[in-house]
């Protein structure tokens, strides 16, 4: 298994509202519990009670269309809130994440992690200090999992913020953007997304549902060619429709039937039809 | 600040519907995410998507008003479908949990072990040999957190087991439960907590909202009188009603006006009006 440790803060840990774009099951796309694997389900990084959709359930996806044998493990660690320097090298976030890692890398290798934070940046003249803080984190990040090359794919801050709701803060949004991007350009191994064209939710902050679905196919991409991406990708509707349009496997259609029994949405006669229905198909 | 550690399988982890019973906010009540503490909403244990109403809730809430000065802290480590195998001290399951504790040990002293297991064990006569794989799991990990003498409250399994849907296979369930009962008979500083009466969610296996709840309470009784609990409590609907009539803090309103409008619930206007209105109040 290939595993991804995913850094940052809400719009990593994912706010698009579940309803708002049809689901992702796939049996391989695994994600880290109490340190071990289960099957994805989104939220996959439940860091608040509105944690929804992020970027990760689609650059998986698109992770397994070019992977066919292999399986993907999702590690969350994003944060809601947090600062660059709550991530700092001594605080508990960067422990954690790195105890997390180490509990998935018993059973999978790492191969990259995904990063996305500066809103909280984004004010004071906080982007200042942004490239040197970063620098410091994912060189110790590096060292302390011992993968000196892995990739480090950056996404930028999109361009919604700054203007309404909890975004109005954001006022150096474009700023941090900048340090964002110089620092993918200058690192090694490290990869910038764009995050043009992408919408918000009503409260002006969180990149919404659809928008967390095309930004992860443009993580992966970043990841698949090793190169920055600069602007949205031509065929970004498409991809997400080869997502929602594989037909599911018996495991998925199994796991499925047994969640909306569990949540009592069908009854324990109807599962079974169903259990009889997947397993004679 | 005063933690509990929440260990066990899904009834620990909690599947009661939240739609079903009044939510507890109480700010001083606070839940481990990313090796750090925030305010506590439910499901505390998001272990699975089905995840929601654990006993925690109404066990940290009651606690509260016992500790009118202090301020609880929930880390939760249950993993739905977990046998007692998966909690054996060579396993991730137990390793990470006893990662998770001194993460919260870093700033709480550790007063409790909340234990809820058993039903992936009521069969194939695993109850036979539950008693020494039990001992030898609370002496390792009363041994590695440095806390001989902690208090470790087990609940009994509940008599819907064994009948119907997911719970049918529970067939030896009562002779796990004389195993749990004789283990917190016998042990120092153990107390069982009867799970008479308790009622389940339409999948056979699950207890309810409405009965995590009150179980909650039985929790916090052994734990506050230091004795068993073998009957319901006469209490059990004013003591919730407690907890359901407690006037919000500001901090509180201010929570879940934030989840709302983070939601999409409330607009922006409606939002501001709220927070001109808490601070006026």
């Amino acid at each position: 298994m290939k595993s991804f440790l995913m850094l940052g803060q809400s719009n990593m840990a994912g706010r698009g509202f579940i309803d708002e774009v049809p689901p992702i099951y796939n049996e391989r796309i695994q994600m880290l519990r109490n340190g071990q694997w289960q099957m994805m389900t989104e939220p996959i990084n439940y860091d608040r009670p509105v944690s929804g959709v992020s970027l990760a359930g689609s650059f998986a996806d698109a992770w397994c269309r070019e992977n066919q044998e292999d399986t993907i493990g999702l590690i969350p660690c994003a944060e809601g809130g947090s600062s660059l320097d709550d991530w700092a090298i001594d605080k508990v976030l960067f422990k954690h994440a790195i105890s997390e890692a180490k509990f998935a890398m018993q059973t999978s290798e790492l191969v990259g992690i995904l990063w996305h934070q500066g809103e909280s940046d984004s004010f004071n003249g906080n982007y200042k200090v942004y490239y040197e803080k970063l620098l410091v984190i994912i060189e110790t990040l590096r060292k302390e999992l011992n993968t000196p090359d892995i990739p480090l794919i950056i996404g930028g801050l999109p361009d919604f913020l700054g203007k309404e709701g909890f975004g109005k803060n954001c006022t150096e949004y474009a700023l941090v953007n900048k340090e964002l991007e110089k620092f993918a350009f200058e690192q090694d191994n490290c990869y910038f997304v764009t995050a043009v064209g992408l919408t918000s939710n009503p409260d002006g902050i969180h990149i919404d549902a659809v928008s967390q679905r095309k930004f992860g196919l443009r993580y992966f991409e970043a990841f698949s060619k090793k190169q920055h991406i600069l602007e949205q990708l031509i065929n970004e509707n498409e991809l997400l429709e080869l997502s929602y349009s594989r037909t599911y496997t018996k495991t998925e259609k199994m796991y499925i039937n047994s969640m909306d029994f569990a949540l009592g949405k069908i009854s324990y006669d109807e599962f079974m039809a169903q259990v009889m229905k997947i397993n004679n198909d």
